[in-house]
């Protein structure tokens, strides 16, 4: 069967013959690929800055933001069979019996490192025809979202944010504060980046009540300020505003969530975090070269107002599940917006230009088969 | 009565007469005050860096570290009598009707920033002979703790920023990890600094099952080192050892306590931080220029790590209740060490050297009046 790989040695992607998996362990699932989203993950691995085959293979199957339709289960799953829609999880555990959250299922939350990642760490990924994984690492999906299911992947990154929020916020009470101004939302939050992460990351925020302005580059108007405008969402360029026009113009930021990888805009971005406030990273910045920091004031205003600050990788399967119940939330409120999000689906055979070009758009994805 | 007071538009400090104060409402309580620390806000306060007096008031009376005899109490005051000990807390609420902090008496969460600190900012402090609050300020404490309770007020610091930690790390299976070579601890901690609220923090987190380490300047052997070698925490010097070799030497490091407010110190320590660690900042730093920060880095490793990083200020009524009980468990556990963190007490009289000089030491106390 036909599977999308990279080989790191000989620094090539292509189109492969790649075996057929089997079923081996009792709960195992066999899977018709149906989308395969592509993201940023997977551009740096066709570029050779990330991503390792699993051990013995030249080569590593890329692809981890999958939805697919079940063809064959083993003799022990429940609950699922064959016709149902499934997006399995990425991360898969260490092993190492001493590590407190792999065997716990928390993978996402690995301490030794030694964790593997379907399409991107020693573990094939999606983008294939056919593949085999255990009914535990699967979320269902319901029919009604088989166009937008293969956003639930990068939808987990807000998930996993915002569940930790409302964990690290229960410090102090953390309820709407009508003083700070706030319009029609309760809390304030600022979105960096008008990505596919960063865009789901403010619906997820709106959808929570949270009055919602995402910040990115790109002058408005534009088609994503429009989107975020459908959904009562603001848009703000940083090219009309810098930092502290945005603060000034905004009131009391409550929450900034990153979502672009750009440390020196989020060190900026700190210092305009209000009282109690909340800083989530999301982005992996690259290697650019030391800058200089107002270090004294950060320490300051994070011991003087309280201010936390948290980074996430990576979601656990309840993220999976509460990512399904929020994009059939979206679809039910902004049918329009959520679709708008996926620019288009391609044959597979467009690998190379959606995976080495650019080509646009906001979320590109790889049609594999249709469900039956 | 006698108070010890600033004058910030004269810039003085003096041993004044202050108005005797008077039960005023119900839950009102009169306190005779028997000690008072001397911290570093106290001499920040009366270098006029900081500290503001009541609304018409020329002067300030210091002081925020108390422990009290009731003397007599309101009508309605109930589960206290006269001669009952007791320790004041600092912070009240703005008033503010919007501020959801304040108005669930979650002060040290405040919003506004218009809160009023007793001896800090707006209310006069301790360092006086009487003193009157309302009975809900004020922590109970059991007569065994008469020559320590002074210290209950610093050890809040260490008590709110440890129940964060739990709040906050309750979003992973944060439990022991053998694997990273704990010594006897579970979670492994490094504390910075030796003053009076690292020693405390370093109490604190040793108490909690932490392996822990204090990361100071003072070559060892000395006196702090041994205090802290007598209840089983390590102690290193920074001129032995920078922080990759403190990190190399004691393994994974799950949490950082900041207690000296050196933001250069912090951000470098934080490169040192491991998997699912967290980072908490309690000391405020001067201003100096800003530095180099390698900030892609820190970022990288904040995300790909699931880190946190807090600020912590103040602490409202359960921290001091719990700082009541932890005194009295570190009385029981490291009798010596504890008590050996109060250096001397001094008559009121020796307020100008205390506040004014080098005394030298790790915690001096003023005592206003004995005890019936």
């Amino acid at each position: 069967m036909k599977a999308i790989a990279v080989f790191p040695d000989r620094k090539e992607l292509a189109l492969i013959e790649h075996e057929r998996p089997r079923l081996e362990h009792a709960d195992d699932v066999l899977l018709r690929v149906l989308d395969v989203g592509v993201c940023g993950t997977d551009k740096e691995i066709c570029a050779f800055d990330y991503g390792t085959p699993p051990a013995g293979s030249p080569y590593l199957v890329i692809g981890h933001e999958c939805l697919a339709e079940v063809a064959e289960v083993g003799p022990e799953v429940e609950g699922l069979e064959p016709g149902d829609l499934v997006v399995p999880s990425v991360r898969r555990p260490c092993g190492v019996p001493t590590c407190a959250a792999c065997r716990e299922g928390r993978q996402d939350f690995c301490f030794t490192g030694r964790f593997t990642e379907r399409g991107i760490k020693e573990r094939h990924g999606f983008m294939t025809e056919l593949l085999v994984d255990r009914a535990g690492t699967l979320s269902r999906v319901p029919r009604e979202l088989r166009d937008l299911a293969v956003l639930v992947e990068p939808l987990t990154i807000a998930e996993k944010a915002l569940q930790q929020v409302w964990q690290m916020q229960s410090r102090l009470p953390w309820t709407c504060d009508p003083s700070s101004g706030g319009r029609g939302g309760c809390h304030r939050a600022v979105v960096l980046g008008a990505g596919p992460v960063g865009l789901l990351g403010a619906m997820a925020l709106r959808n929570a009540g949270f009055d919602t302005t995402v910040y990115s580059r790109e002058l408005a108007p534009n088609p994503r300020a429009e989107l975020l405008a459908s959904i009562g969402v603001r848009y703000v360029s940083s090219q009309t505003h810098d930092v502290l026009q945005l603060a000034q113009e905004l009131g009391t930021i409550d929450l900034v969530y990153e979502a672009v990888g750009a440390s020196g805009l989020a060190f900026e971005m700190l210092r305009a975090l209000g009282p109690n406030g909340i800083f989530v990273f999301t982005g992996v910045p690259g290697r650019k070269g030391p800058i200089e920091v107002d270090t004294d004031r950060l320490m300051r205003d994070l011991v003087l107002k309280n201010q936390a600050v948290f980074g996430s990788v990576n979601a656990d399967r309840s993220c999976f599940d509460a990512a399904v119940r929020d994009l059939l939330e979206f679809q039910r409120r902004w049918p329009k917006a959520v679709q708008g999000l996926i620019t288009g689906r391609y044959p597979r055979e467009s690998y190379r230009d959606l995976l080495l070009g650019k080509p646009g758009g906001i979320k590109n994805v790889l049609a594999f088969s249709e469900a039956r």
